[in-house]
């Protein structure tokens, strides 16, 4: 085993290189509920903060957006932002806003550097892809690739695949998520980040998601993932667990696994 | 996913049909050692307590054996006993009693039905693996059979003939541990137990032992492990961890499953 590879932002390892990182979504509707959230999530100090843009109503207007960027970058302090606009598609919230658009967006929010990071998902087409790579590298932002899949897990070469696929259209983090049928779908997941945390370079971040897939948040880091996403106020994705009861379970699992882990 | 199957004294299901059970070795060399030990265990309510009496130096004398297993009923209660004498093979202690005489040590302490459960490696030679089971089962003590890998983990399909093996050495609960050599071995552990659930009908245990296997012990229950060991005083065998922080683990991992758990 190897450690997980951690985050970086700006060539600067996120929180000392602390591996896995639990990020907590917001999930505001309205800018005054994106805002409370946002304070309310950060006094559970997670290591890095979604913001789930898809679930804000402004989300068609680009200035209202990167405004409360600007909000959110000023309340979180150090704490790193990663902006993400889920699609339906991939189980986000339904919003009528082209690609275009949110295309403009991504490249607004990068020029205004307040988030580190954009979450942008490996389905949409490869131009699209490349534009958002190229406005994030432009202003220093991370990018996350991503895949999901809410309705069941792809075999172990397919999930491969996509972490692949991420660092081919050249990531910074390669995110796969999955929705398991059953509990081999759980294994598969973890095996599949395994081999990519083996077969690549970029850093990962898996989770296999619903109940059975809750374990994988608990346990992906041994395999490779280096991000686990909990419950500060709401749930973003099904399987999410409280920040509070994630914290404790990492803390038991670096325990158990001591100087193997380190190593 | 259907509930891990659980464990019975009597044809009653132990704590009342709870998954997993948590399960403490007693590891005591002097019979005062063994008694302060249990002592000791007890007052962290696990599940189970596992004698694990090659550790005992008077393991070659029956009556001394017998005496204290009743000690033991006497100080545990109405928590159930595992009688298990580990043979150096499967990473017990060295000792120097012959199988012969394990055998009728078996067999005495089954008599006195001062224990609930008797541990035996399903490595011995099918005849004596029948005479424990004969002889535990004429005084209504449950078989466990078992079989330990400290030196690796066999592939899926043999760990699984493993589990098959004691369902049709008649076992009233089937156990397989072995050790992992890279983080893909934890997953095959929980796989194998996952394909003896599904196709079995017999209890299971499992665990990948060591540091990295420590993580199954926090979340084999998903794939049918019914047990999991936990250190009260001293641990019995790599990799586990102390019983508080396994016990908060799993009222996590339990409130994560949710319903799909009780369902």
């Amino acid at each position: 085993m190897s450690k997980a590879r951690s985050l970086k932002v700006n060539g600067q390892e996120v929180a000392g290189g602390k591996v896995p990182l639990i990020c907590t979504p917001v999930v505001g509707r309205t800018r005054p509920a994106v805002l409370e959230e946002t304070a309310a999530v950060l006094a559970k100090r997670p290591d890095l903060l979604e913001w789930r843009v898809d679930f804000f109503e402004g989300l068609g207007r680009t200035g209202e957006v990167v405004d409360l960027a600007r909000a959110l970058r000023k309340a979180a302090g150090k704490v790193p932002i990663v902006f993400t606009r889920r699609s339906p598609r991939e189980g986000g919230e339904a919003n009528p806003v082209g690609e275009d658009e949110v295309i403009e967006l991504y490249g607004a929010v990068c020029e205004s550097r307040a988030v580190d990071f954009v979450d942008y998902e490996l389905g949409n087409p490869a131009e699209k892809v490349r534009k958002v790579r190229e406005a994030s590298s432009r202003h220093g932002v991370g990018a996350i690739l991503s895949f999901h899949d809410f309705k069941g897990t792809p075999p172990l070469e397919a999930l491969f695949e996509k972490f692949s696929d991420a660092e081919r259209a050249g990531a910074d983090v390669a995110k796969v998520a999955a929705m398991p049928k059953g509990v081999e779908d759980v294994l598969t997941l973890l095996a599949a980040t395994h081999r990519a945390h083996r077969e690549l370079t970029v850093p990962l971040i898996s989770m296999s998601m619903g109940p059975y897939g809750s374990v994988s948040r608990m346990v992906g880091v041994l395999f490779g993932s280096a991000v686990s996403f909990a419950v500060g106020k709401a749930a973003s994705a099904p399987g999410q667990m409280a920040i509070e009861d994630l914290r404790t379970v990492l803390a038991i699992v670096e325990r158990a696994l001591g100087d193997a882990w380190r190593s």
